[in-house]
């Protein structure tokens, strides 16, 4: 909440009005301030809101609140602290413990209706937010877009791709953008410089970054919200409340896993795949290069829920030429010969590792089949059913990522979830406590890397 | 951070001492409150800091502030608030953007040495906190522990099992327990009766209560803290740097999945196994009866790293007898002959499903192998390899979770990473967004009942 106070206060968003309902119960016994509305009240000015406090059962003294915080002058949030009673009205349980949540037995709820009143058809409408599908208030769509150009075997790192591409899609008036204090990283900084009006600083607060976004596609804006992907672990519990909300949004996070090398564990996502693939209805994204991390931007756009691009720090070869698809759901087969007898599987960073191994093993006379699988969920069932039957079964996954459910999850769930299937699967996966290095040496410590990627192919056809 | 100076001013921790470096730059521009220290003061005294405002760089103010500090007769914990220059010193980026986290190139650093002074060899040792291991601060273990016990056939939640056996392994004076306000719930409440001073009531701040169980490892303690398993998503990213971290700690999410019934999505955990499974190092235990999450328990309290046990909301019947053991990486196998066509893996509430579903098989004639998988991370590969080969490689993983990382991807990881092998397997988990309901109906929506396991092994065996 204070995130959510001190971002309201700091956009002048006097429009915002709270009402904390300060009835003294938590769901264990008395909360932490009770009906100490004081101490509610420094701390909500302290973030920078006007407040008042009320008796919450005073309905005119709401409405008087309601009214004086509809003043939109002072450019200050509001917050009505509303001291109530729980259970107020029923003598039985009025300020009662022990009663959170808990339906009433039968005989008490007809006690209750009696001394409330007996039943009645009472319809209280508060005051309503203005529609947002209004004439003015709902953004208007369909603006011509143009993503930005890669030249192939350019190094053009991933993040860079996904800025570039969103200030580009920022020509449709209702792409927003925000991000968590590292748009210089995350490279939404594009957007912020080609579209001010639309882009959010949230500053370091990911949990209000993403409710914010949350908030933006309520009123028909389709958002996308940036961080490192290790800081957004942060908003867990407010992302998967996106999905309960059934919200449209778009999560960007960059410097996945060992490859940003010298910044240490705390700063490497190694676990966001397995969280957001398992956020309900969500859309898992993975590219390995600019070209295909720009067009999946623009396809980010059109999904319902939760939508989620990993980008990698580094610059890597551009692979993919302009107008080259990649749907939801799809891969791309990048080598592949009827001769093939392994196939390995990457996105990312790995994905380039995949690509140098192919390369090495084929001058070994191994042929490989090697697949970029930019889509981990949902992922591409078909191909890699096709790829697994006509390479013995025998595959290699890597992943920048711990090994438990990121890529080789996704690609393991796949194949078992198509029927009988026989297997031969070799999962490389960070399965260290990374230090600080060089991304060359934190590759091959996790032996994700090229030469891994080779030794595991050989055991496989050992 | 505004949880922990609440928490700190609530429990009157007055010798915690923290330091805010304000020196006006984040890592893209300018921070949100610059070098505004008042704002930081009101919010800091709001939430119960007594607070010293200082410039940053003179350290004698520094050393005052330390001492004035330490005077723990106001019973409220203090923050320095020092206002600093960032890159003080040295002329050429002295409070400039463009810098954070970034090295100097080797001439820019020679003259950044030769503008602070030339080399030196000084040595400044801030104030220690006194010693965890000394005489009479590191608490003692090894007392008695006597597990509570179970009739087998009674019906008792997991989740009050987990609290019966933590107020028993109070009787080690080094464990100590936290809540997030839900403890009737969790049964951690069961603790907090028979070691009140060990117990810490963190209200609802599950990233506080995180961080505090971290800090009660760095002191020696064994710290077990719970909330419903859905809520311990808002601290994932503690989660995770408590793993950093190498902290030693035991949490337990209850309420686990559908199985709770008509509280609804929100409070449901059916992201929570694969959360915790990507935690570096992390055991992840999902007991199915009481004499089982008693006992691990117990073994929780001597693991490394980050453990978690997901306990469930309903009274299930007690499958094992007293003295039954369940190692780390272990499982039970509950039905079993030579016979058996296909093999049934469940955990909580989907174990008692697969139970039923193999008697209902039995009586059709189909045999089936029954496998209570309660150690989720590691996993038992050599008996659910066994019983893949045992049983035609034909299995069925129920989970009230979703499809992503749980059991299921547990199963499937396993299996496939021990060689070559041939699988037929039904995953079956919560595809579906749930509403509210009751349990059966919520478990039958999501098609994880002994209707969808008996019609699964049908479809195997078809």
């Amino acid at each position: 909440m204070w995130e959510a106070f001190d971002k309201a206060s700091h956009y002048k968003l006097a429009n915002l009005i709270a009402i904390v309902d300060v009835n003294r119960l938590g769901q264990r016994g008395p909360t932490e301030l009770g009906w100490d509305t004081e101490a509610y009240r420094r701390r909500a000015e302290a973030f920078g809101a006007r407040t008042f406090v009320v008796d919450g059962h005073d309905i005119t003294a709401v409405d008087q609140a309601l009214a004086a915080a509809g003043d939109l002058s002072g450019e200050r949030p509001a917050v009505i602290l509303a001291r109530t009673i729980k259970g107020k009205g029923f003598s039985e349980v009025e300020d009662a413990e022990g009663w959170h949540g808990k339906p009433f037995p039968p005989d008490m709820a007809e006690r209750a209706v009696t001394e409330l009143g007996g039943e009645r058809h009472l319809v209280i409408r508060g005051p309503q937010p203005p529609r947002a599908d209004g004439a003015g208030t709902r953004p208007a769509r369909g603006a011509e877009v143009k993503l930005p150009s890669y030249e192939r075997g350019d190094k053009v790192a991933t993040r860079k791709a996904y800025g570039e591409a969103l200030a580009a899609l920022g020509a449709r008036p209702d792409v927003v953008a925000m991000d968590g204090e590292v748009s210089n990283s995350t490279y939404a900084s594009l957007f912020a410089q080609a579209h001010p009006g639309r882009y959010f600083e949230m500053y370091i607060a990911e949990q209000q970054m993403v409710a914010a976004a949350v908030g933006m596609s309520v009123r028909g804006y389709r958002p996308f919200a940036s961080s490192f992907a290790a800081f957004l672990t942060r908003a867990y519990d407010f992302i998967r409340m996106a999905a309960v909300s059934r919200a449209n949004i778009c999560l960007s996070g960059s410097h996945a896993g060992v490859e940003i090398g010298a910044d240490g564990p705390s700063q490497m996502a190694l676990e966001d795949l397995a969280m957001m693939r398992a956020v309900h209805g969500s859309t898992v994204l993975y590219p390995s290069d600019a070209t295909s991390a720009a067009a999946l931007v623009q396809v980010m756009a059109g999904l319902d829920g939760v939508s989620y691009m990993r980008t990698t720090r580094g610059g890597y070869p551009v692979l993919y030429g302009d107008g080259e698809s990649f749907p939801v759901g799809g891969s791309k087969v990048l080598r592949s010969s009827d001769a093939d007898q392994v196939t390995l599987v990457g996105a990312g960073i790995t994905l380039h590792a995949c690509l140098e191994a192919a390369g090495r093993l084929a001058a070994d006379g191994i042929s490989a089949r090697v697949i970029d699988l930019y889509s981990v969920k949902p992922v591409d069932t078909a191909t890699l059913r096709a790829a697994a039957a006509a390479t013995g079964g025998r595959l290699v996954v890597a992943e920048d990522h711990h090994p438990e459910g990121g890529l080789g999850s996704a690609v393991v769930d796949a194949l078992t979830a198509a029927g009988r299937t026989e297997l031969a699967v070799a999962r490389l996966a960070v399965n260290v406590m990374p230090g600080s290095g060089s991304t060359a040496e934190l590759l091959a410590q996790a032996g994700i890397d090229a030469d891994g990627i080779v030794a595991a192919a050989r055991r496989l056809l050992a």
